[in-house]
């Protein structure tokens, strides 16, 4: 398991998923999955799934400018950071963001999202 | 075991060590511990704290301006992370920074830094 690799795979598959079809990231979170959003606590697909297609922008882009990753420990999950920049639809500037993930393995060979934890990075 | 209480608590610990005491970090590290820093690896407790200590600034000073913290699974762990400033003594402008760490227990019941990734939010 080469954690860049996964690391890399994830993050152009989640946030292509997010900007085209955010329904969808609901395949890749588990009713044990925990996202932080600005400082609110959800855990469980449904609910991240729900806050995640409510948040009040229906088009976005994300472009990502860095992408860190680094094993989690003997259980085989991959931590992925990442900053980036988050163009809403009719704004003219893009958000500056930071985000975490922990990705766990599958018992099929794939990796889901365990820990989110999402901020603007406000100036 | 309270993830907030020990986030909270290692936050205060870790930034003011760094701010006062750099080389104590090294208590903070184990063989196993990861640093990224600025997209650079680094392993082991002796090569982070070189790292942080040869860092081309002798005075600084974090400001943290968010917290966020969930368990990483069965073996106890916590991430951690932060958003903030840090200010270099002598310079107008704090920079802006993010950080996450990955807490894991020791069996003495205190907590070491299994990962920690770093990185400047360029403006």
């Amino acid at each position: 398991m080469d954690p860049d690799a996964v690391a890399k795979a994830f993050v152009d598959h989640y946030y292509s998923t997010f900007d085209t079809n955010r329904p969808a990231l609901a395949n890749l979170y588990q009713d044990s999955s925990m996202l932080t959003f600005e400082g609110q606590k959800i855990q469980g697909s449904p609910g991240i799934v729900a806050k995640l297609t409510g948040l009040p922008f229906q088009q976005c882009q994300h472009s990502i400018t860095t992408v860190d990753c680094q094993p989690s420990g003997p259980s085989g999950g991959v931590l992925v950071f990442v900053s980036g920049n988050l163009q809403l639809a009719g704004e003219q500037h893009a958000l500056k963001f930071s985000q975490m993930f922990h990705l766990m393995p599958t018992p099929q060979g794939s990796f889901f999202v365990f820990n989110d934890i999402f901020r603007l990075n406000y100036a």
